[in-house]
């Protein structure tokens, strides 16, 4: 549970409502209308920028933002020293009913068990980490679509409710009203883009680069091990992405 | 034929269309000058800013967007571990008979058929990856003249109007309709840039990095059969730029 | 001839002049001010941006934008077959004499002809390559500058006219005309940086992008030369940036 | 103390309060629901943007650029060349019980006395800058995410403001005032971005790069002494980063 | 002296105060009030945003910008070729007396003098490339200040104006003066960014490329003088960055 994305989510949300209950009330900013052409339009306008597949996926990425599971690297470091040391006392081969935290660790382990050399499973375990990175930034680009159009369709949707007010300007006291309709589609889009989505892309990517982070650290950690490296080496060389005061921590234990 | 392409358009353009049908009717939303000053502006703008051939390509370049035909990385995957295979039990030769699914494989084929060596081979195909990324780029410059010029033609229109009607402000209930009809540039403007062009640029450039991505499969796949892997290994390489679970997938097979 | 500059510019112009007629004639958008301002504000800025070498060099730059003589491809490969052959056939003496469409091959192929060692001539004559794209950006820069600055000095134009008719509200009759001159200049802003600046600097940029590629293959052609392939692998090689359709119709003949 | 950001901050805010004053006082310029709105929602839209960990790291980061205390590149060199000569004449034994002025350069030197080799040491160190910088990066999107999301909760606010105020227009000498509220969450989202936070976000830029450069120098040194380069050779490397005027001060010395 | 600064900068001002008088005299354009808002308030951010020294430094910078010293790239290849001459004649300690045009140039041959080997040299003298490049980018960031807070800064100013004028719209005549008041921040903003320091910035990035490129040449002539070429050779592969016109000249010479 990703405390921060929910306290932010809900916290701006609060603050959004707040202010328009002081302003005297949400429901004068409730305007089913004005919701499809920016709701409704920007989500068509996306599906239309991304691929069927990519547009599903990014939903199931958004969802994540909420319930993260990051891998730890303190955890992963001191899985790798125990690996390391394990497999200079018993040899390679003792790594095979090994258990560890992820899919991408044990598929380099797996490699490592079988007998790759080390380059070729360098290279294909870097392999993987690009193709990640290429599905996360589809992704990405799926939510910056929404971004990127959210305040656009607000836009067209207020110059269509100018032209329609400007129109037929008979009475003078239905000006005011209608112009505020009008407004409400472009507060629809600044909301999309900026509360909504702005954020959640910059959550979204840098669980991305926590994820390729820790994927070079298994990389660097199953290098090691290859290589027959001790346990201590491993520690030392693995830390010096941590934070200071957790590297002088880490180096005790 | 993509259909996210095509729900998505029809999806944004129906949003839209219903607003102004909320909004009293598409009609007011109609005026022939308006459009061919954004409209018909931006197409002579665009010209200008590409060559010809370049423009000419971007429509049909456009149009593939709907008709999607890309290539199944899967498809090819397993290709190559038939060739990879056969290749080893008959020879090079065996593989000149062949039938590929693309003629860019086809000609990366018929290299190693005709002995080439793998370095040469490389370098040539890389080379046309490079010159098809440069005519894919050239065309989504043209593409990208549409988004960016669209909305300053809007405005250059709307200013058009806005000079004209305060130049004569004589009969004050003549402004309301006049300012609505200059604002109606602006709107197409928004609407060109943002619902018909700047979708479909993300979707060229996706389909572009794609096609990019196959053929560096394709070269991938044509450098292990010149080394003779086995298919087995040929699969194992290959399927590092797949997502996790279509890998067990393919590996199971 | 560059006929997409031509039609584009003036199909551009035709529809913003239609629209001004159709908005009741030309003559209201026409200010003597306004067009100081904004015309010559610009261009001294761009002057005070750039250096005076470089400032009038963008001149004939832009000048070739419309009648550009872009070296062709096509006839490069076919010389170049022809000279490998020669120099198989005679010697790299033979070469002296031999007429080449641009100074750039001639000066690559005199090295070639002195004796100079491949590596030097490949260096030195991409040092040239580099300069040509530096002298290039320089040329750019200052029609950025029109692009960057006009929007800008179009807006200092209107600020001034608000704040002058702001200033004397006196006659209420005069407002509306002083607001329509004020946004003149706003006017010119968008139509010198989107519509006369925008395209022909993407114009620029293109060609530039082509005569390098160009020179590129001029290299890789002399190199083939140096190292004395025959024709038909000097052709093989150099079609791989052509499309595939040229390329076919290339090799066939 | 970094006198400039001391100055720099009072005397911006003294302009923009002194304006106020100018205009009227203080006093009309203070809306607690508009505060809320714009300092509370981007607050809570900066929290969803980032992990809690890296929002609450960027306070105390933002508070350093007020009591910096940048390292000393001048001091750095003086000590490096006292230690090359300590190396050349006792050993890099002695280099053990040697007092250096930061963390970084005591871990890199107790690697030289632990014998490390230099190729491990320098790579290992690298790994550190690197690491620094993405813990810096992290931070200065946190820092980021106020500069772009304030301007869009002012916008937000004022367009609530506005739209509350378009519907109820019953009494006109209450359209005024209203509207004069509304513009203030614009007013104090332009303000937190472009002068709390915009030039904050430079200086905390500028004090990261100056570090990473400083670590690079620490290790250019460090290869040095494990070279057992003499003192004046030490110096005469390192102070090219300097600027003229310090070099020749320093090469004096 | 720069004459193109010179006249453009003068042009520009010259177009701008002309537009005024026309608009009816400087006088409705100054306003103490709003000329401290902007150049003061974006003066002390900008120095909140840089560090002292930097924000000092600048303008020193941008004064050079009228009066640059350009290093004369043709000077230097007359005098790369007459020390390569000399070099081979009677030794690289001949070098030792001769008078160079510049420090760096000075620095360099004195390393040669001195014994360094060619790549040690090449390496310091690049550090300096480097480390100049770094303090340069220091000093535009600062000018880049003024372009990014001067707008925001003149919209704050405004924004104060509309607040105060909306809050008491008691005499309707106020109005107009008012809001004219309040937009003159507005255009103080927009001049500074985009007459004053734009066009600076862009200049100074273009001396310090060109400061860039003639050292790269100073080095480049010291490699060859180092290698013992001949005047000819040195010539000839360092006009290599000269546009054609100017290469033929100087090998005819």
């Amino acid at each position: 549970m990703d405390i921060a994305s929910l306290i932010g989510l809900i916290g701006a949300l609060g603050m959004i409502i707040g202010a328009m209950i002081t302003a005297g009330g949400v429901g004068p900013f409730i305007d089913v209308a004005s919701i499809l052409i920016v709701f409704g339009g920007t989500l068509f306008a996306v599906m239309y920028k991304c691929t069927m597949p990519v547009f599903l996926r990014s939903w199931g990425a958004m969802a994540k933002a909420f319930m993260p599971k990051p891998a730890s690297q303190e955890e992963l470091i001191g899985k790798m020293v125990e690996l390391s040391d394990l497999a200079r006392k018993s040899g390679l081969m003792a790594l095979e009913s090994v258990e560890v935290p992820d899919r991408f660790f044990s598929k380099g382990l797996q490699m490592l068990v079988d007998g790759a050399d080390e380059q070729k499973m360098v290279k294909q375990l870097n392999e993987e980490i690009k193709a990640m990175k290429r599905r996360h930034s589809e992704v990405h680009e799926a939510v910056r679509g929404w971004i990127d159009i959210a305040p656009a369709m607000g836009m067209i949707g207020t110059l269509i409710g100018l032209v329609q007010m400007l129109g037929n300007m008979a009475d003078p006291k239905a000006i005011g009203p209608a112009m505020a309709v009008a407004l409400l589609t472009t507060l629809y889009g600044a909301f999309i883009a900026n509360v909504l989505f702005g954020p959640i892309l910059a959550k979204l990517e840098g669980y991305s680069a926590h994820e390729a982070l820790y994927r070079e650290m298994v990389i660097a950690g199953l290098r090691n091990i290859a290589r027959g490296e001790s346990g201590r080496n491993v520690q030392e060389q693995m830390v010096a992405v941590m934070p200071p005061k957790l590297q002088t921590k880490l180096m005790a234990a």
